[in-house]
């Protein structure tokens, strides 16, 4: 239920307090679950102030990335569940409709929301509903560098629907955000002096001789263009601002002059990321971004230690190959520190290049890199590289140049969920002609896999979970082409592992009776086929564990070899993922309700 | 070798008469072979500038989808191959580097010159080559809507590598382009107006009292701005224009200009597109872009008739469907007459939406026309529908929300080649929950294939070749979700045909010894377990018939299926494209190059 009531029915005061109230439970809460802390405090007030405006199950309120979403969830109808944020059958991190029907739509990637306001907005006009719904987003600035941003905005600029568009502005981004957006953005400090200087050239003007009216109104609108609204009114939309995001009554006041105008209108809010939290409150930039549990009063992390997870190691080789070789160059795409390129990035500024959340840019930029006889490491997420497939199949495969892609949360990412699940790479990326996929599956194999990766003259892919692979090795022999590793010898059964699969198998394996041959697979393309058709002969039950969708993954592409080579006697079974979206929380709790933690797959075995 | 020597040593007129003569060479040959033709005859005064002034052997040309490149084919060194443009085993109707080193780089796919120029410069600066090395893209103002433009323009701005971009403006991009830019460049034409006002203005700022100096610079600036380079300057690029494209004294000199700059910048050029063939001047947008063989003195087309192209199908079967539903609407990206959308575009331009190059924004906005209860068709092309691959992950099948993707040229493309065929599709969308997927084989099939889409509630796509499909029914029965049809009963061997396999299927039957039963598979997901399963009780050899690849193909879900039911004695053998980039050429010629016709396949089975 509501724990405030209609938002609506309350005096500014009331609204103030209540968002007090939101900050205090969003921070109690993420320090203990972790989250999205930062950029979610700092949104606070404007989400109050949209739902005292307008109502959330009539209009849609779309949340780009939609992580800056908690306070929606809180002054609706989550307050009491709001402890299980982000938690095993808990709330998710993310708006969604299945939790609540004032949530419009799921997102966690960015930049969607003005497409979406467009496609409400359609519908809103199809249905005649204009006078009683209006869309209304909600976008970061760190958004607004994707190029579906842009291809929204001309069209509902061009067309003109009625929509609200607020710009959250808090100047600061996961990472560094680039380009002339935020060099625009910036600019809007300077604003009261434009206003000012407008006013005064107005009134010059009017003393000026005859004719010189029409000038009057173009010299009024060439000022207007000066002001930071300038790229959003070029493209067809009203701009109002900027404004401060954390004055509910001006936020109120400005909401109800947008909805008035029956046009697509753009808010400019400027807000401070992590406000009311005063450790995290306007730094960070992307320490606060994501956080795990901490300490309220300090900001120190409480769990520290563990294993190194394999973005560390990734870390730490990428600087180790561009000192030895200075042909080595990467990018991320605002995912720095995520991707743990920021130190080759720190270390060599010219070489790195964080190109703002764009990633199609950025895996086509890397083409050319690789024609000249460079050495490109285009680091992403998994679920961040499809926003880049085309680019991977027509600007580095079709040309077969020897970018190497980076695939970091591959397999299941925990608390985030639904929708950053890294389990589709291996099934998109296996049927593009010249691709090379292969996998660590140690932190040990993790430095052989780059050093490979380094100098492999053609495209290739390699993936790495999100945190600490699940097995250890003491040392790992160096990656050659299509070549897998016994890890075990045995009888009768064969284990294949692949990449944090390995572990699980090598787990697996432990708890069954009979002695598995294991294989660290390392390359699903191209396969072992020597090793693979001498295990067939002695071999008859196969075992496949990849933290992958079963769909064109791994089982499938051994199974697709195995029906080529006319294997008809081997049977096959892969404890991947099973064909449905899969929900968040704790790794271990989402592996359990898949069925694939080693004790329940030992189980499926015997 | 080079029919006309080196450009740069050429005068102003020679330079003229060699584009009239490759003018002409070009308007020869596509009127035979087909081709891109006026995009192409516009840039060609472009081309010889560029190349009177740079060494294409030094300089990366980057031309943006590069159909518009033939004039560069033919002043470097293909004058004398230029018959075998688009023909089997003869030159790329697009740049390709294995065919001439002064092929930069190989696109089909449009926007992505601009991220190809900020690699190529980044290598450059590298390797300090600026004296020497610059890079120079083309690209026509249709391709200036995808997102990837602006992703890569805001880097360049920011980052400021020194590039020339050549905005090609013809104001006829393939359909009609939308939004600002567009807007933006039509202004142009009062650019004198707005020259002659700005030297007004600071005419009469000179008369005013004292500290108007500070002023009448910001006015000044603020005039600079109204010009149509204002969006160009924002993003940190040096604007140049507008100037005629087809004055080359006037471009050779920009280009010198550009070069000298050491900056980014946009040279915006006026052109006319069907420059120098009277009946494609000017007029025409989509009809004189992509072309077959026509009669140069007429405009005619040579070749009529045949059978009726899956698209015509589409396009009537929509409009049926619209005019029986307003709940259907649907949505292009730039190609209303490639995908047949054309039609109800024209008769519902409420419903239905040509959005330009920007399937990402097509896709997206989808979404929330699907949970209004409308039924959005998202007609793209199979290799375009990549561009949008997270967007039907993210935006559409996790909400589960029934938006049907109609993918057109789906297989072989036949002229286009390498850069356009449609294989991935299946691959790529097989792993997405969710998902439903199946194919039309006649075209009878095609017409209840749409109307199953109209009424499926949740996500599907379906996928029809170019052309006319291979296979003939005089009726179809409805489709009905996961179940296939029985073509032909026969014993043993089993022909499984997918959408156009169908057809090579039933005519592969036609010329083997025993009579294999023959099915339409209809849907890859889900598959018709019932009748599979009873199937392989009876059919020991499986053949699957697909135009698709094999990688994650139809075939692969089949022993997917087959394996996970634990059929190990069906011997599977499929058809689909092995694991290369395929070819331009007329379609037959390509398949047989595959071995897949139904000659070639009769005897791999015998």
């Amino acid at each position: 239920m509501n724990k405030f009531g209609d938002l609506k029915t309350k005096t500014v005061e009331e609204l103030e307090e209540i968002a007090n109230q939101v900050r205090a439970k969003i921070l109690e809460t993420v320090s203990k679950n972790g989250g999205h802390l930062s950029s979610t405090l700092g949104a606070t007030d404007i989400i109050i102030a949209m739902h005292a405006v307008f109502d959330s199950k009539l209009n849609p309120f779309i949340f780009d990335v939609s992580h800056q979403s908690y306070a929606h969830k809180l002054v609706t109808d989550r307050w009491d569940e709001f402890d299980t944020l982000r938690q095993f059958g808990g709330l998710s991190g993310y708006t969604k409709p299945k939790e609540s029907d004032n949530d419009y739509y799921m997102a966690g990637h960015s930049s969607t929301s003005i497409s979406l306001a467009v496609g409400a907005a359609k519908a809103i006009a199809l249905n005649n509903e204009q006078d009683e719904r209006i869309p209304i987003a909600m976008i970061g600035d760190g958004s607004m560098s994707a190029g579906m941003v842009y291809e929204a905005m001309n069209e509902l600029g061009d067309r003109k629907y009625p929509a609200i568009i607020i710009l959250n502005d808090n100047e600061m981004s996961i990472a560094s955000p680039i380009g002339a957006l935020s060099r625009m953005l910036s600019q809007s400090m300077a604003s009261p002096f434009y206003q000012k200087f407008k006013r005064k050239t107005a009134e010059l003007l009017e003393h000026l001789p005859e004719g010189a009216t029409y000038m009057a109104k173009r010299v009024e609108e060439s000022f207007h263009l000066i002001t930071p609204g300038i790229l959003f009114e070029e493209l067809g939309l009203e701009y109002i601002g900027p404004i401060d995001g954390h004055n509910i009554a001006s936020l109120k006041e400005t909401l109800e002059l947008a909805k008035s105008m029956q046009r697509p209108v753009i808010i400019h809010a400027q807000t401070t990321k992590g406000k009311g939290y005063e450790v995290a409150e306007g730094v960070g930039k992307e320490h606060w971004h994501g956080v795990g549990a901490f300490d309220v009063s300090t900001g120190d992390a409480l769990k520290k230690g563990g294993a190194k997870a394999s973005t560390a190691i990734f870390s730490d080789t990428l600087v180790a190959l561009a000192d030895e070789d200075e042909k080595v160059v990467g990018v991320t795409a605002a995912m720095p520190s995520g991707t743990g390129m920021s130190a080759a990035l720190e270390k060599y500024p010219e070489r790195f290049w964080d190109v703002a959340i764009a990633e199609q840019h950025a895996v086509t930029s890397m083409g050319p890199l690789a024609k000249e006889g460079f050495k490109p490491f285009c680091a992403l997420y998994s679920t961040f590289l499809q926003r880049g497939y085309d680019q991977v199949i027509h600007d580095i495969c079709l040309m077969d140049l020897g970018v190497a892609f980076a695939i970091d949360r591959a397999g299941l990412v925990g608390e985030d969920g639904e929708t950053h699940q890294g389990v589709y790479d291996i099934s998109y990326l296996l049927p593009i002609p010249n691709m090379t996929l292969f996998a660590p599956s140690s932190d040990s194999s993790m430095v052989e896999a780059m050093k490979f990766a380094k100098d492999f003259p053609t495209p290739c892919a390699f993936r790495y979970p999100r945190g600490a692979f699940s097995y250890e090795e003491s040392e790992s022999k160096p990656f050659e082409l299509g070549k897998s590793q016994t890890v075990q010898e045995g009888e009768d059964i064969l284990f294949i592992g692949y990449g944090n699969g390995v572990g699980r198998a090598v787990e697996t394996a432990k708890l069954i009776e009979k002695t598995p041959t294991i294989l660290d697979l390392r390359f699903v393309k191209p396969l072992d086929e020597v090793k693979l058709k001498e295990l067939a002969q002695t071999h008859k039950r196969w075992y496949v564990f990849s933290d992958s969708a079963k769909r064109g993954g791994v089982g499938s592409a051994i199974l697709e070899f195995l029906s080529a080579e006319k294997f008809h006697d081997v049977v096959l079974e892969t404890f991947e993922y099973e064909d449905k979206f899969i929900t968040h929380g704790n790794t271990k709790l989402v592996e359990e309700s898949l069925g694939i933690l080693p004790e329940q797959l030992a189980k499926k075995i015997v």
